[in-house]
């Protein structure tokens, strides 16, 4: 008698979260896979639970959640999600966080604060995830906060491709909304071909989340089209501030342009009477109907994010995806 | 020139998330320090934040929260708490959870389920939690899911202690509200000398979660005060019909005693009309004025807390609180 | 040149420790695999070596070992043999431990004790395990002891199915021996249909270990055939004097049934003498024959556990073994 | 009989690398303290060696290296002194790194780069490093990466000190280099008095490392000082191509500020000659006399880290050196 | 209200394991402290129970064990006595073994064999060990083996100590058994005061353990005392036969010198007609009254166990107690 | 739809560092794969960077690198590839180091010294390495330092190989130079047929490394052949000087055979006038044209180093190449 023996598979398994249907079942499509059936629930008091319909066993596993608001439970979820997988002798496991939560918090602003997202990476690490995969994050350095592979998806080829087709012969400025997205406004004036740089010198109090006050514009953005771009727009309260400024200062059009519409209130409003003529967004994050309005425009990240899984699975290259830049 | 040298000092400094501001107070007030003062808030999106007013460098630092909904955000806020604490230097941080979350999903109860307890206590271990309190864990098994000391503290004393002097010359017999818990009730009849037991035998449906079908009363509960016991009351549903079961059985009268009073929709209603005439818990989960009713009692868990956390402190004996039982 | 391609391959081999290889040899029949051959001594001070006669390089590594008396010595034989495989590059590790040893030992009974039960899961971590397989745990909170997946096999459908078809027609109800074990009896009361429950209300000593002061029978049993269940019978004190309670409660036959035959003395002879007209283990350890008694059956859980190592090597669901239940 | 018992001491112990004696003498004189007595060479092929001359059992030890070339012998005989302190039982280590090696490589730029930032502070974990303690480093997200207390010290307190007390009277326009430095630029206007920004664009070829192409000024420079800052200057490609298009913008003076001034060939020469006023380094990094040229000026750095080390021995709080913003 | 402060006391607790409590009555009576009462047994399965009868909260532990037959059961009982100290909140656990366990199984002689010295190493890191703490261990790279400290006791000096007194006057060779002991015959010949050397050239057949095959001395031992060193004497044979061959070799007279006295069967017949006039061992293990024949001394371990505890309980230094050799 | 499914492929993937690319070379060639391209240099300052030009996720990775000096630039440049690597998705990760670094650094010759082997060993742990590759440690508890597998290849039949066909009718004694080596002698002896043994008995200063003081010869040397071997040559002080010995014990040829030929200055100058009539070395270390001298053989370790990885690669059984010794 001797050993058993055979040939391993491998089979790729999607699994979602409940806080963004829509795009893993774009992802899905995509792929051209079903999402995995899971029994999914709240307890009476909060505590969520999650069991699996069917065999995990020896799969690979990407787990797609979304982190908008209730954020705290829709990270919870996959990190539970994570734990079942583990538990139920998933082969390898990659977290997919579009939006990756808490992405703010990575590093201590002042003396004896958390860094969050460093706390997050290694939450799910504890979990069993092998991987993650995450689009725009809010600084490259979160890569290093995961002890393990990152797959750093760029969604800035989509935005500005966007804003190349539809502004083509225009001039554009690019504008970054204060001095820290200075050198994210560069890599956008590299990619629409050169386009000379503005930002907005502001103070911000840190006492006061979420409040800017906007001072001046640096640079030269008189009658020209201003792209104010971003990762993340929250409330809003920086851009719009912003946008005013460039509209003071000359600007003939301002087009906004960022990754992650977290929207949170009053964002839609204030979007939509800041002046700008388009605002731009990809649906990392669910951006529902009730917070449409005119002159935005919402591009899918699920192409992205399916080929991406796809190079994953096939050991093939996610950084020729970017033209080596991820 | 010789090295510089010293004495250490040690000082205890209490910390409280936002859950249950009153317990902290309380315990507070037994020790006799104030609450470290903190700056601690809800982004627009969700995501938590909390900074420490003072400094924190070389504490025996004990941060109570309790688990109340929505607890997923009151579990991620005590867990950036302690990440904070550890990266500000506290010298030993202690994770206070009176109610231990996700504590009933401690094993997998079908194939392909997480085990959240395990992962919730791996996750304080990542955050930098050097060791827990915990009053009356759902199953005494948690204890061996930290990688560290647990000092696992019993409210029965408590209850039964009131149940015992309002009771004292009456017939009781102890119930367990189900096959699961009569190896509690055991403990209690002991406390209570020697009293007989009874438990509920009913079955549940696995795929209906806080239903239970009532079955038959297994024991003697004829004319007799039942003290029917639990550890947790959450939406209620098992131990009213197991109230209405000894009711129908012909108890005289039904008190019902349980530590952790979750008491989700629709329970409070359930309770005050369940034909109980007494209903005690403690407080280690906020119970609001709009859930009281006639017929509870709540006992205060902070002595008992402030005891131990006194105890951890001084480096004296938690065990000795209950008679070498913890 | 380009890069060294192929197919990876995967091999199942089975390992066997010393203490029990008949159950070795009968599963190595089910899966028609051989046993890998190694040197394995004692050296003259009770040191332990283990050396493979083989190539185990990229293997799926099956160590079966029964923790029977000396348990220690078993239990670091197979911690030795997990440490060889791990050095000798075994792609993948389950340890199969049928009876899990110090299961008994899951959580602090009293202040200041081991939690020996996680302590054994650490070190098979720390040897270099992967998973784990086991059978009946003490308690299904052990699964959560070990960090990464615990395939938790059944026994009862195996032990219940035997009560079922030999006593089919006859009267049955379920007993458990104590307070603790209610739950686990009121799973066979379902598994045989719904049958009426009953248990023994009894005070331990805890400072006797394995000496039990039986009180009385909660439930109705007189005139019907008890089937008295436990997962482990040691010494067999508790479980006797409970077959013993029985009869005087006017029992008309009595039946017991366990997982594990630990039987250290004197548990034969009480067995033997209890009055019980069957008794029936599994052999997830040895029942040599000078410990066989009339009324012993002793079911084989090889099968199970082939079975059980196939669905894992082959990427199968082990939890379909199980109706869903593991 | 009891107990041994006694009250704990703690004594600091300053250690030092061989890199810059100068730095570790000029510290403990200010801490007044001596450095410990160590037998530390290398051997003949390069591998390092170091003993301590009396015991460090129980000690708090702060352990100093500078991290200029040859940076992996004075990183490698780092970790060497945390290995021995670790072995030998000192109660607690932390490391001083003033210049954070390979801290510009903390992210993966493109793909298939290592993140060698993080696998510094990994090897110190592993090593046996409880703390960091680093000035100024090049991204504040590199705390994130060592699990435990990062003390993050500023010297641009110190640096702008100078310039406000040298130029107090002029009109002074922050500069920054390149696009990702313009936000330490906004703390340099605000520390000097909500003074004027403006920044370089340049575009740099990825393929060339410490080349760069300047490009134009953004913001208004003609006729005032322009007080160019950065944290690192290696080769000083970078800051003498800014300072040379700032001349021809129109400035009426450069001064140029940064904190670890690395000065690999050409810096000085390029330094020397690129027509700045003034050179501000802190002396972080050594600066030896082969390498001063006129109009520079060395900050010592030594009264900072005392004041850090002395309140990290005093769990006193880092933070307030800082008005709460390290 | 400020925090509750105060000045930390430290205090040393004694733990004995039960395989060789002399050696613990003796090394408490040198340090003037009690063992921590316990209450220590033996399940009817050979499963190992533990729990200290006080607080040990806060407390310096020291853990004595010696590792004799059933070395694998006073191992487990020493890995749980460190798991229940961990989670008692002991503050620092060192764990003795005069003998370390499993030590000559150090590397892997052969492919597919363990390294279970190793294991050991991470077992009780695993269980919560802080240090280690042993005397003459196989070979010194174990010490490697433990991530932490480890005092290394040397018991030559004691063992020298004694042959240089009484054989003070003689013309002594010092002699290693076999080909792997030589460096250590070195030492002694240096501590002897530059005495020659000698040692036994054999072949040892690997298939066979325990059995050796001795051939010819190398080196000059004609008429001289010749003091045949060891660490250890397991059953003896290996060094009966070098006695022999100096014999023959014409050897005035042997001393056989070991530090670890294993002594199993038939080592005691053996050395006592092996010619030896002297045979040396300490008490690591236990040597009880029935392995004693003529000719045979025992110097106590203890007075040395017990400086070194003190010294790293005050943060002493233990390297003095050997002139810096450890 | 159904999951996306497929069989895993496998690539063994070739890299080297930049410290030997000779051996890279050569071993490339024997496996007939190309060495994987990357972009590898060091910036002004000394730190390393290393990015690979093509995918390598999901490979079975080879780093090869020899640690010649500058020994800690090849380290850590070792140490970032690895990172990288592990970054990048690799599948596997095999350090390949013929010459183990800090080898000699294997224990605390004196208290409060390092044990950077151990070192060695973790870091690569925390980069990512899975497993470990090298020849000839010179103690083979280097082995167990590792988490992990070692594959550890013996030199030893290529280098008696080539004595044993070029002297095969002489009469050989073998030597070793100090007392340390004689278990490795004994081997040689053996290999070459039961030789004769001899050691020289030196005294070394353990405060001036690199100095030795030989002593005497102990063993019969005169007319004979002496192959004095040794694991490592450095600066060839002590073998020098025990070659001069041994002519002077009269010996009618010395012959020097060691694996790794470090060569520090001025080992080749000594070892050209030493008198030794051949001197032969592995490859594991690059010896460059200017220090080789007559008499000098270097044999290669590259298809020693191929068949291994080959093994490796095909989960074949390195052990089977040195008839079961590693």
């Amino acid at each position: 008698m001797s050993p058993m023996a055979g040939t391993p598979k491998k089979n790729l398994m999607l699994f979602s979260g409940r806080a963004h249907p829509d795009l893993a079942e774009e992802v899905a499509k995509y792929l051209n896979v079903g999402i995995t059936a899971q029994s999914a629930y709240e307890f009476a008091n909060g505590e969520l639970f999650v069991r699996f319909e069917e065999s995990v066993r020896g799969c690979d596993a990407f787990v797609l959640q979304s982190h908008c608001a209730p954020i705290n439970t829709w990270l919870m979820e996959q990190l539970i999600m994570v734990d079942a997988l583990k538990r139920a002798s998933a082969k390898r496991i990659t977290v997919i966080m579009p939006f990756y939560p808490y992405a703010r918090q990575d590093k201590k602003h002042r003396g004896r604060e958390p860094i969050s997202a460093r706390l997050v990476a290694d939450m799910f690490k504890t979990a069993g995830a092998d991987r993650i995969m995450s689009v725009d994050l809010h600084t490259a350095q979160v890569q290093g906060f995961f002890d393990g592979p990152v797959d750093h998806l760029l969604a800035q080829t989509l935005l500005a491709g966007h804003v190349a087709k539809t502004y083509q012969n225009r001039e554009i400025t690019v504008v970054s909304p204060d001095s820290g997205r200075v050198r994210l406004a560069e890599k956008w004036a590299d990619t629409l071909g050169q386009r000379p740089l503005a930002f907005i010198h502001k103070t911000r109090d840190p006492f006061k989340p979420n409040e800017a006050m906007v001072n001046r514009v640096v640079g030269d953005v008189r009658d020209r089209v201003c792209v104010l771009i971003d990762d993340i727009i929250d409330t809003g309260g920086t851009i719009v501030k912003a946008a005013e400024a460039l509209k003071e200062a000359g600007a003939a059009e301002v087009v906004i342009a960022a990754t992650h519409g977290v929207l949170s209130d009053p964002a839609t409003e204030r979007l939509a009477n800041c002046g700008a003529s388009e605002v731009i967004f990809t649906n990392t994050l669910p951006i529902p109907e009730e917070k449409h309005f005119p002159g935005l425009t919402v591009l899918s990240i699920a192409p992205l994010l399916a080929r991406a899984i796809q190079q994953v699975f096939e050991d093939g290259s996610v950084t020729s995806l970017f033209d080596g830049d991820a």
